[in-house]
């Protein structure tokens, strides 16, 4: 049983906001992040999957597969995007998550969850800035 | 004759767009960067002095006037802020510079060069990601 | 339940020496990092807290109060500091601890588990070089 | 209980093939990686140990023996090596490993498991590069 | 005037020998770099360019145009190869360089220079590890 | 005309102190850094050598030649020492330095320039902390 991790880096912009907190709370909960123009980071992601070596090619996991799911599934949808506007997980109307880095950790987990298949998601961290980051195991 | 660098970090969003060119060209020449939500990045700023070493302390200048000046000049202006909208050298309409990380570089040394006393300013460097750089050494 | 980890970094001394200990013991065991005038590290300290995502601020922590603890607690204390001379768990007569890094990660441990409210404590990491670092998560 | 994490590097070069692949099959399953002539890598191993902390010497291990056993039984048999033909967990006939980073990483575990003797071996990590790292903990 | 640094990567095996050198020689000028088999480095190139910027687009080159430069005449020839067999600057007969980071950093200028249009290239600087690195200006 | 850098770490403590300024103008002009019982850093240290690649070997210096002397010269001093009190140019009563960045770059270009035969000194780079580092030329 190996654990293999893959790093992935996408640029985005976001602000927090919870619409049922005055303006005052607002600004007292969420500092500086509630401005609503947004601001940005360069976000790192590492997805971490577990499973046996196939003793055939020596892999966990195709890499080129488990590239290709990160692409398609996080970055093409989060890169150079503005998360409140832009991904759904983060800017629909009724019910929606404000996207701090711990709920962009769980959105990624749920999006990448069902579509692995050879090996099984581990781990999902998402670095909001080198000083800062935030691990999903999938847990309750 | 010494030369001393700091580093800072600042997040803030921006996006790129002439208007005086017409949709197609400006995605044509800027891509993804022309989302005009923005979106955003963990800019790194290296400022460096150049000066001779007081023998007294030992300094070529004083680093908490250094990181003051920094913080006031540039980083209380830029972090957490959507460029396009509420830093003035890339939001006002006549006449106007697109952020890039080129363009926030010079916005910088013009910020920060008449600022410094003691010392003088030799070269402002951005990262807008590990992997991207612009220097700037005052240079017409 | 989310893992979030917040980096901070201080700047030490230190030196190792078991009183009970003969010279030659000291020095045997201890090498150069005997030498009693003390030498000194940049310190990378990680804190993990795990917690609930409270869904109506997106934060498993308030990271201004878990910053306001880490500065508090730990680097008010050791940053800047002869950790042998100037910090009590390192410089008391009877008991004390001798200052490696396994030790720095308990003793931070300590300080942090009781100051902690509304996420728990989950992993101290502590580097003492990029290539060097020890992780104490409150096993007996 | 305290985990000790050291690192060190070692440069090698490897390429990947299954002799019992057609030639289409090691293509398509190794792409560029399936070159003969080899390609290399700056590789990053992280050996975890865990323990109790010596109350005498405020150590979990003698930072000097592990040192001394991942030089003598990993860096001196794989640094500035061919793996596929000088590192004989990798070259020799029947049967044989491709050393893809998964398999790196059990190797090295074989190697330092039983070598290891006042603390125990937690984890080997192994980077290919800072973007992909594989974690084994000796589980079956 | 600005400078822009754009970084790339690849991986690489090279070995050092002058078939002009004793076997001697040839061990006691390159040591274990000296194995025919080679070994290899995840090698990191940074491409400088200096020029003006366009006040319409606000960038100083094309960056599209430059990673696409850098891709043709660097990454597509040197990354997963075997230098001293397959790329011709290292693997020709008469007369012919030993790829050392001195050579690549001087063959990745010649490769690059002629390449660049709108900016001029100002320096190849290659990383073998992160602890040795060269710099190339085009100086004779 | 290459310029060839090669890193080195170091790790000391150091305090900031001028005999002559009163107990409060120490205070202003250091802060926490004037508490005699030192604090500390790992530092690293680049040296940058010029010169001409040698033909034969493709090197500008040799590697073991350069290690040998930062070794020697800089490292062997000055690592896992107190400078105030035991490296000469920062602990002996008249003329000394302060041992600032700036100071210590200054230092170690002394140290180096005059052992170093086959290529020249370039540049002295000194990083007390990642976001701090001093460059010096060797200029008056």
């Amino acid at each position: 049983m190996v654990y293999l991790t893959r790093k992935a880096e996408f640029s985005a912009s976001h602000y927090y906001h919870n619409p049922e907190f005055t303006p005052d709370e607002n600004q007292r909960v969420f500092g500086k992040c509630n401005n609503p123009n947004g601001h940005g980071h360069n976000y790192t992601l590492e997805v971490t999957v577990k499973g046996k070596v196939d003793p055939k090619s020596g892999f966990v996991v195709d890499l080129k597969q488990l590239k290709d799911v990160m692409s398609r599934e996080v970055l093409d949808a989060f890169d150079h995007r503005f998360l409140n506007k832009e991904v759904p997980e983060f800017s629909t109307d009724v019910p929606t998550m404000i996207p701090t880095t711990e709920n962009l950790a769980i959105a990624i987990w749920r999006r990448l969850a069902p579509k692995l298949k050879a090996a099984q998601l581990y781990r999902v961290r998402v670095y909001e800035t080198p000083d800062l980051f935030v691990d999903f195991y999938g847990e309750a």
